[in-house]
């Protein structure tokens, strides 16, 4: 079996600032990929220490996977560890040049000399192009034809070159041909404890395809992998207990795979060929940015009110002011109100409508911190359910918002 | 200086099935504690390979701090590994075995043969008790005196222990009796090289305090670090050389330490007694979503509004129809009309908008995909710019919310 290791490489790791968060995603990558990790190590900005690891590491495996220590700065040392470890020169790579060039014309600032250094790489690398930041990746090779393969430590920028070109470019060096196959269910509205009481028994007996269960908060993944000759042959094993999993979890499944809740929502909205607007108070724009973060949303997604001031609730929303003299801003009545008027005012069919005390201060006996009243107004039917959550401001806001959602979600199955 | 490295033992962070966030925890407590990390690893379940990796480690540092497998199951094996890489046998250790006896009556379940596993230690290890799980953790001594240190891989068990039991001991055994002190400034709108060009001199010539930059896009952080003999002392060395940060990046740091972008422009929204209102389009809420995190921030944010669609736009916000025509939605002339609109309809000071293509559709030639106006209207004065920002839509729209409260922030600055 091919095996790599994994190295991170940050004096900000090692003083515990930053929690590495690639590494993880690498080795779930290489996982899915079907490639073995022997080990992982982190160190911080020092030449001589990465370069010590990097041998070490290329001592026991075939192959360094890194991340971190491109950027132009005089802290970042990771390429010049590289040579050091492989005995090899860095050139300037004219292409490189040209798109860190071409990045800095794009955002109109001044390129600097430091940022030309980004464009020097070990003599003969592949070349691991970087489509959203400067610092290109590259995979250097050993005479022994062990490689070191560095990538920039940005997520967004490491993680698309990983999936696109350094997954593919591994796979086809180490002939991985044996197919790792992953389908993952998303579930909403279940606890983790419930969906272990529903496929209790599959978890414990079935060891091809195997189930994982990840719990985040109200959102469970029930992750179905398999192994096989073929691709083809995977997808049959899966295919099998995806079936029963899904009967068992049955109204509860809002996705597969890349599926978002926003995204299942927006294809609902499409099929039935209806537009939801929001009226939010206390979740204060982050289901709209929830429902934007997916392509093409501007097809079913009209907009929203951040109702934030009362006197935002009665003037654009038309929330009667003896509404909220009456029940009180955080009221069923008023989030009726809300998710009525927003329909209106934008001329959307269906209306969302948050309004709730997300703290920490605002707090009554009556009405405490984690209160959040959730109304769904379409055609002419409305319905508003009560929440309390717990936690403090941030995932009082976070629960909020993935409950509407979930509402809504159930609201358009019905 | 005494240093040691962080070892993390589970199959499932090689997997990448769990982020490591025990590292960074014990990494953070030992910068705060005076104490060096030269490095950190992650090895699987297995014994050969943990006990390889503490033997590498215990070459290169003064002693090795584990956590992860000290549980009761046959594949937790930290215990038998540090026993092969000292030369040391287990013995039974009495108290350890009451103390687990303790918690299995507290929990009213049977004790099994594999949980009195857990009682035996390297023999003449110091114990490290356990007043939340079953595990105890220990210090477990080489001829040369060098250690390992092991703790248990659930948080909730090795934080206390790290915290009341670990680190005063490694404080005491290395002697350390400095204070370490760190403070942060937060900047925005430099980019990392830039910073790099301003206090190249300071980066390159302290050693103490010591400076170090991280950057997270368009906002930057620049710590410094300082050790002393008092905590004092710390604070007088890092004030010495904050005074000449702070002035070689002047009007881009818009706070300290815990403070946040949002933070700090609700403080200054307040200090002025104004209110700020929102117009988004391709940032979807997520302006909205970024103020309203900040606890209190009812004072002095009104509201927004997500005109997603372009009815939303000339209905809500009073955009001319005649404007959309002309120039388009993604132009200065509908940014600085959304803004004008958001402060007359919501009755806000200040209003910001923002319209742009996030793709990933949706581009052409004169307006492609991250053209992003940004616009700002407060008393008769108003402003718009234009960024081309990079990435996918959710790279967009991070870079232009940020773009927008960094503009919001400089303007009331001014």
């Amino acid at each position: 079996m091919p095996c790599v290791e994994i190295l991170a490489v940050g004096t900000e790791l090692l003083l515990g600032q930053l929690v590495d968060t690639n590494s993880a995603y690498i080795a779930k990558s290489l996982a899915d990929g079907g490639i073995d990790v022997y080990g992982e190590i982190t160190v911080g900005d020092n030449r001589e220490r990465i370069a010590a690891a990097m041998r070490g590491a290329l001592d026991r495996a075939d192959g360094v996977i890194t991340s971190g220590g491109l950027g132009p700065t005089i802290d970042d040392l990771t390429k010049e560890a590289a040579c050091d470890a492989l005995g090899l020169e860095a050139d300037l790579d004219e292409e490189s040049l040209r798109d860190i060039e071409d990045a800095f014309a794009k955002l109109g600032r001044v390129m600097r000399e430091n940022n030309r250094k980004q464009a020097y790489l070990p003599r003969g690398a592949h070349v691991l192009r970087n489509g959203v930041g400067t610092a290109p990746g590259f995979i250097a090779f050993r005479g022994d034809g062990k490689f070191i393969a560095s990538m920039p430590g940005v997520p967004r920028e490491m993680k698309p070159m990983m999936q696109e070109q350094l997954l593919p470019w591994l796979r086809d060096h180490f002939s991985v041909h044996q197919a790792v196959h992953t389908r993952t269910l998303h579930t909403v509205n279940l606890a983790e404890s419930e969906i272990d009481h529903r496929i209790d028994d599959l978890f414990r007996n079935l060891s091809n395809p195997k189930i994982a269960v990840l719990a985040h908060g109200r959102l469970c993944d029930v992750k179905i992998m398999a192994k096989a000759q073929s691709d083809q042959e995977a997808r049959d094993l899966i295919a099998s207990v995806e079936a029963d999993v899904l009967r068992r979890l049955s109204g509860h499944v809002y996705g597969v795979d890349e599926q978002t809740l926003p995204g299942a929502i927006h294809a609902l909205l499409q099929q039935s060929c209806r537009t939801v607007g929001l009226a939010e108070s206390c979740t204060g724009g982050s289901i709209a940015a929830a429902l934007t973060s997916v392509p093409g949303s501007s097809k079913s997604f009209m907009g929203g009110v951040v109702a934030y001031d009362n006197c935002v609730k009665t003037e654009v929303l038309g929330v009667q002011q003896s509404t909220l003299d009456r029940a009180g801003a955080v009221s069923e009545e008023t989030s009726i109100e809300m998710a009525r008027g927003v329909c209106e005012r934008l001329g959307a069919d269906i209306g969302v409508a948050t309004t709730g005390i997300a703290g920490p201060s605002g707090g009554t006996p009556e009405k405490p911190v984690g209160l959040v009243w959730i109304a769904i107004a379409h055609a002419d039917k409305r319905r508003a359910v009560k929440f309390e959550f717990l936690g403090d401001r941030a995932a009082i806001q976070e629960r909020a918002t993935i409950a509407a959602l979930a509402l809504l979600w159930r609201t358009l199955q019905e």
